[in-house]
């Protein structure tokens, strides 16, 4: 696979899958997702108008915010919404509601997780702390979060308006264990996944639930797309740590090694600690002193990332999630939307940022 | 009245309006605040207990938020949800829930206001950003928020939760509009009423509605204790103000000038700069140049006031709005918690923390 790529094309995802497929060598693949394209490209177009015009205000928290908005990004947990809504009975107003919340609490921990890391880039531009300040953005993160719970709680399920503060919850125990846990390099990968399905799967798993239910599928059926959305939502975190470290950075808009200067043990590192007792001397060592910055650590990361195989093992765990996540798909009713989920799963381990 | 102050009272604020009603020399007030306090003392302790127990855990969020509960304070706005409550039907399980709610928001705003701007001390004791970092103050504000927001919820008050999420982004649209204002000196009170009306009265507001609402009142009493609440919480934000610039900042457990520390104008200071101009002009120098931390600034805007007699002034507007509060008070049932909320008015203009 090219490492180039249109610029223009990169925060379409669709045209990333759909290049994606062909590239992989799937064009049946392809032309369905191009057909597909067209088809949700409605859908993902009323949630950027929705998000557009949350609110107008020029003070720096709603400069904050929109600034964020604005950037763009993958859309990924909007699009679950959509797919999942149109196994059933279609992105009506009220999935859409759903869809615009499941990214304002994403983006809203965004904006949250930038002041506390002190990122300075996001979506490929400077991030909003930098721009409106740590102040604006942490307000920017209540405010859309708050925005987020009314579009739940307008569409009248109280169900998912329920299990959203559920997952609130869990999002938060998440990154409240990853907390407790930096700058340490912990034996197994017990923790690492409870922080995974916590701050990432978690909120995967609701959009494709809320989707399901505002799709009026039956309880079956949304809980089977609830496990769908958790390991799709696993597997698309493991994919981030191995991108954050051998990934192409100037596509994905952040930069390298983000997440082990900040303290944040990822799955291919546990692994490669796993493997080589001398990383993790290496670690340790950097990390009680505070200093996981430092070039000749990152090169000897990467050195032991290469020799462990560490990274194709994670990758390779992303893979067999996907296929568990697909091959549970075949007992919801038959059509685009299922063979669309399909792709967008396997999409997840394709891809480059 | 006397300054010092048994420590063993300081966050007892049932025993401080008792103190403050025999000091002004009104014993039979004093009296009935004594009945009152053993007659509301069990909701209180009930609020106290649901917030010790909201969650075991010992990661860096959670001992954020929990250090911040447990320092007490005032719990103004449960007892404005309980003695609402009590108007009616009484203080039970939901207005219970309720009450909590409200101190939980509350909590959640002081956490990520400390992170903000950089508070160090918080109820007499070190804020939690100190002790844990901003880090877990911006993930415990966060959980508090959904944890507030998720006991609304289980009450089944609709009506209470919509409110609840509308005053959520008047309390930030508050924070986005101070902030905006930061460092700045603007003619006229405006945007000052503005502000407090978000990111104060808003609250206090809702708290009384709440109350109401869960005590079984009809509508017209609902509006009647929100409308009382709305200037309860003005005049509350004013008093602030006001101790902020002349108040006994050891056993208010805070720093002095910490507001105009931190850039924001406060009610007394807006007055001072309308009457003495040359203060104006010393103001805009001094935020301008980021420096309003310097102890000779802060001698003279304490000669300012003084002077133009704006501390004055300001206690005279508290004063003004919790006599128009309390006057509203008298068309409600008449009873111990009516008395109770009028002498709970009075209170907010004579404190001194």
């Amino acid at each position: 696979m090219s490492l180039t790529i249109d610029r223009a094309l990169r925060d379409d995802t669709m045209a990333t899958l759909e290049r994606v497929s062909a590239e992989r060598g799937a064009p049946e693949a392809a032309t369905r997702i191009a057909d597909l394209r067209a088809w949700i490209a409605g859908d993902l177009a009323e949630v950027e108008s929705e998000l557009a015009g949350i609110e107008r205000g020029d003070d720096p928290m709603r400069g904050a915010a929109m600034h964020l908005l604005r950037q763009g990004g993958k859309r990924l947990r909007p699009m679950c919404v959509a797919l999942a809504a149109r196994v059933g009975t279609g992105f009506d107003r009220r999935a859409r509601d759903l869809a615009v919340a499941a990214e304002l609490i994403h983006d809203a921990t965004l904006l949250h997780d930038d002041v506390v890391d002190l990122g300075d880039l996001r979506r490929g531009a400077p991030a909003a702390r930098v721009i409106y300040g740590n102040t604006a953005s942490i307000f920017a993160g209540d405010w859309l979060l708050v925005e987020g719970i009314t579009r739940i709680r307008r569409t009248g399920f109280d169900d998912l308006l329920d299990r959203s503060l559920v997952v609130l919850r869990q999002m938060l125990a998440g990154e409240a264990l990853q907390l407790a846990m930096r700058a340490k390099v912990p034996q197994g990968t017990e923790a690492y996944f409870q922080v995974v399905e916590g701050k990432t799967a978690s909120l995967f798993r609701w959009a494709l639930f809320a989707g399901a239910r505002a799709g009026g599928l039956r309880e079956a059926d949304c809980a089977l797309l609830e496990g769908y959305g958790a390991k799709l939502g696993v597997a698309f975190q493991v994919m981030d740590d191995v991108l954050d470290l051998v990934g192409d950075h100037a596509e994905m808009g952040k930069e390298a090694f983000s997440d082990l200067r900040e303290g944040k043990l990822t799955h291919p590192l546990m692994v490669a600690v796993e493997r080589d007792p001398r990383l993790r001397d290496l670690l340790i060592e950097a990390l009680a002193e505070g200093d996981a910055t430092d070039p000749s650590l990152h090169r000897a990361v990467s050195a032991a990332l290469r020799s462990t195989g560490a990274a194709d093992e994670s990758r390779a765990l992303a893979q067999r999630l996907v296929r568990e996540a697909v091959a549970t798909l075949h007992a919801l009713p038959s059509g685009r939307a299922r063979d669309a989920l399909a792709d967008v799963a396997v999409s997840m381990v394709d891809r480059r940022k």
